[in-house]
């Protein structure tokens, strides 16, 4: 256990009034014991009182083993997996992680009609958020690589190839700077481009198509995550005017931020400057993400986030905008919230590319 | 919408007596609809009663349409994302898809408390086990790929090379074979492969070790997923006995398929001959796995498992042996429930291999 970490946690569900919570995904049980257990389809949960007592609960294929500070209670496959928790948790609320199984918290209903499951990640998701000395270098060295797959994947962009050749190679130079695993990269070629969630596919490039690079993967267990968008032989008026319009958007709301700043502000910053523009509508998402050990955590960056910018914090800037059938433009860096300011931690260049 | 599978779902419930369920899993939402829908951290749920009324709720960035048999009910980033859901069902039982992320099921509830939400993943699940014509192509396709990357990757073994190399190999190896996407690649030399989830990392290969290739990727949507386990330079006699203990066990559960034999005997069959060999404290898993759109779908086959063998089943048959410290052995293959017996759809041998 981090015990540093785990003080933080009970700190916050004191202050929450959440007596006791259950912390199942990955990334939060990493950041506090140190594993880093992938349960897929398999139970994992780590109970936490708000007095600092713990347990782990979790199927024995895990391999892991009891601490002093940590007791590990197993089942194996074919057991109900949730028996052991149910016996141990306390009646009245308790705090359930956002993204655990509904097969395993309806499970856990049945056992304890007393227990009122509530909204229960808050208490670790918002410490989550400040990145400590550590954490900070590990992003900013996750994006320096990330910079550099940037390069080379634009360097590849030619005749011939198609979307997942690019997205493979872009793994390839992850893995070659010591990325944790390959992943799915967004790869996308002139009308695919439309669409924001798009996944590299058989497509083949053709002069004037748009190349939009959304690469991301985690390096030593933190996330990098960058877009550009670059035009393979030529560029049309109308791909120009988007395009400037978005790096506009993408610098403006960059500019802004500081602590202090509620990160709505951001959001409608770009928004503004995308709406008046004439592309409103076509700006279909939230303006960015918090990134750390996911590669979408708290902080929310949109019009309904209620977040302020804090030192520590890190997130994505990535406006965007998407024309159905033509081709679509997005920029995107992580930035880190400083004393003082904003450090961006993508360096690689912005200006409008014509490449091939 | 895919009436004649919505109809069998429906008569399902019916049967079960769950007069409504939510579909949210990409896969199940994907063979009843034909949408493809990844939602990561957003909101996805497809509302089914047992008359065959279904209605679609999602995020607006899925990009998805209402047509004339299934209404799309959209919400925005930062929007309650289940609130139009909440107003549409019925009060009493609301059966739930089970890997729906607690969040959601936590937010429903906190705006219904006359529906009591209970299982619901049955209706769907139990009719995607029987592999009806197109999907038995399918199947048999992507295993068939699935021979010749394993092909490949065996002859990559040699001097100085690292497990995630083995790793990246094995993916471009797919894609080259129209994969849907890359993913992480199980591949463990020597000690790492007594952990049954060990995932390729910077390991480099010894004289002696024991090598365990467990691939799986999806290819047109449908899963394949094999394992097979070779030895650099030499092997040792110890090791030699547990690979013919665990090929034993895995061509005796293979010989045992067919139509009406339960899959619990199957785990009993392979486990009794691991045990007899005096190795069963080490097979520390369940014998196998239902595949299909997801490379882990029912059936479940363990000694837990109530289902039987029927035509169209497909599943893995896995058993290892890991020796902490020392080595693992994993021997499986792809099988489908036939007519009358079992085709195997892996066709890579299975003899005892040491390659370099």
């Amino acid at each position: 256990m981090n015990m540093e970490r785990l003080k933080r946690v009970t700190g916050r569900m004191r202050e929450a009034g959440l007596g006791q919570i259950l912390v199942t995904a990955t990334t939060s049980l990493y950041y506090l014991t140190g594993y880093w257990v992938e349960p897929h389809e398999r139970m994992i949960a780590l109970w936490l009182t708000d007095e600092g007592k713990a347990a782990l609960f979790g199927n024995e294929i895990f391999g892991l083993a009891s601490t002093e500070e940590l007791p590990f209670v197993s089942h194996k496959d074919g057991e109900d997996p949730v028996a052991a928790l149910a016996a141990a948790v306390k009646p009245g609320l308790l705090g359930i992680d956002k993204f655990w199984y509904s097969k395993f918290l309806i499970g856990l209903m049945g056992h304890r009609p007393d227990v009122v499951p509530v909204h229960g990640s808050m208490p670790v998701d918002e410490n989550r958020q400040f990145k400590d000395h550590r954490e900070r270098a590990a992003m900013r060295h996750a994006s320096a690589m990330n910079d550099q797959v940037m390069a080379a994947a634009i360097a590849a962009v030619g005749e011939g190839v198609r979307e997942n050749e690019l997205a493979a190679l872009v793994n390839r130079e992850y893995l070659a700077r010591g990325a944790d695993c390959e992943g799915t990269q967004l790869v996308c070629f002139g009308p695919n481009g439309a669409d924001p969630h798009h996944s590299g596919d058989g497509t083949v490039l053709k002069s004037g198509d748009s190349v939009i690079f959304d690469i991301f993967t985690p390096i030593s267990r933190y996330w990098c995550d960058m877009t550009r968008t670059v035009f393979y032989k030529t560029v049309s008026d109308r791909q120009r005017q988007v395009y400037e319009l978005v790096k506009r958007a993408n610098e403006a709301a960059e500019a802004a931020v500081r602590p202090g700043v509620p990160l709505a502000r951001l959001d409608a910053i770009a928004r503004e400057i995308i709406t008046d523009g004439g592309f409103g509508p076509f700006f279909t998402h939230r303006l960015g993400h918090g990134c750390g050990i996911d590669c979408h955590e708290p902080p929310d960056v949109s019009g309904a986030s209620e977040a302020v910018c804090r030192p520590g914090m890190v997130f994505s800037i990535e406006p965007g905008i998407y024309l159905p059938g033509e081709f679509g433009v997005r920029i995107e860096d992580l930035v880190m919230v400083t004393e003082d300011g904003c450090e961006v931690l993508n360096k690689f260049p912005k200006d409008l590319m014509v490449v091939g």
